[in-house]
């Protein structure tokens, strides 16, 4: 058999996406053969140009007609958000499994009627998945194994950040990113919800109240052109970010423990500092996405004077997913989640087993990017994830 | 002339300052001498054991007897911060100059005490400091100078961390420092005292408002012995832990920036790990107390292929304080802040030149963290420091 | 016009070859069309297999043919190195362009015949490249260009190791690469030869003369099985090791600076750590194959407050290769170096540009070994890279 | 009882002992009292103030005076190496204990009459030290230990450098330490002479064999002025280097096991890196001087998916020397080898336990530097260190 893939969009997020489909086969013993058939995007030039400089098979401009295409089976969504909900709940309705980039949505109403959608679809077997790929990390894929095995006991706290600098420069233009109305959110959205999710993923524990602070650090930028259709008065050419730079959270996670949250774009000198560590009572594990094929591990039981913070590097065939790439000691990079996350959804697609992150897992990140909305706009006090209007006691 | 200094207490504290005073005149040209006259401590054989370990000449029992001898010139307070008060207000008084273990107090109105009296002392000449001496690791003096300098440019965040994990084990007994009424405060106001004051030193910035959670990790612990006069029902030999094990919270520096505040006895694997990294349009700054020797640096304005973190290697003569001790690289370690201290004190006392951490610095500190619980307290509502009972809209 | 590839041999490298080649015209906008046209292994049903896990259009078993064939245009050799030089002689005779995998040759004398064929073959435009993949780790090629642009000034040494450990373990059996007729060399001529280019490459100096030492730590290994046919007393199922596990040696670069090589399989808990570090008197630069993605540079021109070693992560888009690749901080692995090199090849093959490591560089590199295996069968003495077999005095 | 001292010499190294001496007492419980009697010095003037400075009770002229004083009880030596033997067999003699600086002497038979002494006060209860004080960083002491226990296994290599960069500037002038007359040996016995030591120290193997090179990088440099004294034509005012800047040498532990040995004072950016790296076929353990609070232990015997280089902080309670100082994870720095060796070396005087590095110690050192020395003299052909005119075959 073999497993045809439309994939709407064709950005950043497509062209990662293109290296997981084209890889994926090559590297991994798949159930099935994969085809990437078609690419989708409104402007008919880029789309074939994106298709065969990535290697689809044809390009198309009108997503509603190829979700329910007999000869695709699966659709890839890499859009900006405010149009996931509509593609991917059309898809699932097709019969499609869906593949949806993160952040799954703009909004947990979106969110909530695209998980009601997989969940009728998961009932005739169709598989639906978010792209958190940073869970497909070797090292973060280990780090949540060492967390489920016991390695670190009873967890006592977690501290995740997020850390960028793209926008240090106050000259940097008012891209779309920076404007409410196209990105939904700003730092916290984009960046924060990766490390919602981890932390989610790897301590397997749900975030259920949160208070936070948002802030937009450079308030004015240059607009793009007079005809970029951004908000903003055009006096001297510059107008408002209405999103936010700058979040700093703190989350509780179910049993208590406390987490340090922080999404930034302004921590100079740091492109793309994911970190995360998680402390308990029997050890501690940390990972950062910028030093990604390393994961250290502090080990309380062992005996007391070699105790230390071992730094795993995490490219030996015992890992996960490594054993498939090259010899020990030989690194990957960025794209290899892209191409783990397309052999883990294939496998899924296959064999019916489960595929993660689901759409529940996709609407909880939304649960508490909402709810950090909401405390930061009442001066950080509490508010749990699950009913985000209620400032609750505690 | 000599000056001849009183140290009251002698635990760990007592310990570090005496090698300060030890060394102080043998490794940098002092304008005087200085002499190790008493050391004070209730127990007399003890006090007096403690004495001959450490070089002093005598020891005493009767702080308040020392203070006003006319064979003192300074006093040094290592006590616990219950009685930092009492002392320092007599020492003044009686025209002593006084160095202070932080926290300063155990209150705002102490702290405010305190710093009424050292006000009126000055106008005589008289100096008062508080010991922060992590301001005297040169790698922290010169991440100082190096933004007084403008290395940074506008600071856009800040993100400051003191993290040990002496608590993670659950039977860990419940000491002094576990109790409010003997400690006051947990790791708050022991470690987080640092990391606020080494904000406001190395930025130049007040923290005037706050959000902060704390948190007791483990709740309960083991008593000492049945007459440790610890409180909590003694049934089945446990007591309750009445401070906090674990803060978060986030401060808005004078003009707008954040900063994120952690500090915690509950991060495994991290022994002593102060860290402090300041974001700014020109470059970043960062610093970790576990690895003192080095200060890393990030310069926006180096061409931009070359730039990154430079790790400088805080050992060489131009650096502050190092030409007085070893050649280029040879490192140095915890005390030599407290080597440092007693040096700038002695300068200071002889010369007349500004003593720094000052009780207005001490009393800064004091209210921030004052603000944080009362943050804490309610919901973690944003408190501004200087009028701590309101919550303020903003 | 489209290059179609012939590629002879598919072992681990043909595998890493293989990535170069898929995805080198997605990622880089090359002059031409590449097309995988045929892979060739001596076992049909092996190679089949390969070829379609890789993405080749056919398979054959008979590289003679396959490098005449008209709808070749290039020939990519990934074979064990004894057969490197006939086979590349064959394809340059008949016109076709070269890449060959390193070493270029088990011995000089093959190394100068197919330099011979490549100089011929140059005249009529024919290309040659051997494939020293290193030097296109964005962080090696950076570190050449700020050489080459005297960021180092005048070399004054050199310290390079290339260490790993897989044969550690004593019980590791007596593979291929292990006996000297199959594998030609041990650690020497596998990894060795990798720090003797990366220095010849970064410094753009030769390695005039060197005096080392090679040891088999190691001497008997356990059989794989009575059929391997691997020399050595069946007494008890072990063989002798007859190649070198490790190998130190020191070099004389052109001008005299001193470099100190060491490549070895016994350095536990190196797993793939080719380091190198080049010092003089402007600065120094690091490299570490483990830590890809950072050069660290040290410039000793800044002011003398603020030098250290600075960690330049080197995946912004003003880094070599990098703007074909994902934004800023996101990093590169192993394989990009393939990417890179197919894509340089392609270029030059299209546009007539130099490509290199040219196969007299890996004729120096041959050379190179060839002395120190006389130094080390001659007590070490120094020996002259061009008249091997002479012991020279200085 | 009180033990009391006289210091010969009051260069850099006086002042690091003098601090030895002083801490000792005040940090470590010791059996006897310790009083700092006499510091010797040429210059009446310049003994004085420096004994005044480092609180020595007295300074003197004349060192034979001193060496027989009925109120001398140990005799410590930090004159340059020229002198270390004359003093040392003097003090003996007259019962004094000695500690003498390394390097131990400036030549194999010096060092051998020297142990000569040493033997002959042993029998009367006499002790002798070499002050290679690097031994007793807590992490050196540990990474000893660890070996001893076995952590590492059968060494299979081991790799050492000691890395400095102060000679770089070529404008630099020629300090005696640059003359052959006057200070015996450059880089290869200045710090050569620790790598040696510590290698022998952490394996417990004797390095019996070499094979070196040894290089003066720049050979002129500027003469001080008309009156150093200095050889060399002083047309244009340069005058020869006439000792070696950097040493690259090959050593065979006895056993077989390989070291690389690197010793230079070119090594820009690096000050005092002096790094150890020991592999063998159970772990590894690595050291670095610039970051001496921690040590790095590679355990091949941990799972395999756990294995890493663990950071081990050595600032606990349970690591050597560590509980006498500050609480956990307060690091220490240079000096604080010398406080340990004071208290070692009282300690051994006054309960008969050895005290080592033994005289017998500091001669094998300098039979390896001879050896080196050797080796280099005659194309780097290797040396038996026992025997070093005879040029071996092996």
């Amino acid at each position: 058999m073999t497993l045809r893939v439309a994939m709407i969009g064709h950005g950043f997020m497509g062209a990662a996406h293109s290296v997981g489909w084209r890889q994926a086969p090559a590297i991994f013993d798949l159930p099935d053969r994969v085809e990437m058939s078609v690419l989708v995007g409104r402007d008919a030039a880029a789309a074939e140009a994106a298709a065969r400089k990535w290697g689809w098979s044809e390009s198309a401009t009108d997503w509603r007609e190829v979700v329910t295409r007999d000869d695709v089976d699966i659709v890839d969504i890499v859009t900006p958000g405010d149009i996931h909900a509509e593609i991917a709940i059309a898809a699932l309705a097709a019969g499609k499994h869906v593949l949806c980039e993160k952040p799954m949505a703009n909004s947990v109403a979106q969110a909530e009627s695209m998980l009601a959608a997989a969940e009728q679809a998961a009932a005739r077997g169709t598989k639906a998945m978010v792209g958190f790929t940073y869970r497909r990390v070797p090292a973060v894929t280990l780090l949540r194994d060492l967390i489920a095995q016991g390695k670190v006991g009873n967890i006592h706290q977690v501290r995740a950040a997020y850390r960028q600098d793209w926008l240090v420069d106050p000259e940097t233009p008012l891209a779309w990113r920076l404007q409410k109305d196209h990105a939904g959110s700003g730092a916290l959205g984009d960046i924060g919800a990766h490390i919602i999710d981890m932390t989610q993923f790897v301590t397997g524990l749900a975030v259920d109240a949160v208070s936070g602070t948002v802030q937009t650090v450079v308030p004015r930028r240059p607009l793009l052109d007079s005809g970029s259709g951004l908000s903003g008065t055009a006096a001297e050419g510059y107008g408002d970010v209405t999103v936010d730079d700058l979040a700093i959270f703190t989350g509780r996670l179910a049993g208590g423990a406390l987490v340090s949250f922080e999404a930034t774009r302004f921590a100079t000198g740091r492109k793309n500092a994911l970190t995360i560590e998680v402390s308990g009572d029997k050890g501690a594990l940390l990972f950062d996405l910028e030093d990604l094929n390393r994961l250290r591990f502090y080990d309380r039981t062992a005996p007391s004077r070699l105790q230390g913070f071992t730094a795993i590097l995490v490219t030996e065939p015992v890992h996960p997913y490594v054993a498939a790439w090259w010899p020990a000691g030989h690194v990957l990079g960025y794209e290899h989640g892209f191409v783990h996350q397309a052999a883990d959804f294939v496998t899924a697609v296959c064999t019916g087993a489960p595929a993660h992150p689901t759409f529940a897992e996709g609407l909880s990140v939304q649960r508490v990017l909402d709810a950090v909305q909401h405390s930061a706009a009442a001066e950080s006090a509490w508010v749990d994830v699950h009913e985000p209007t209620t400032v609750s006691m505690r």
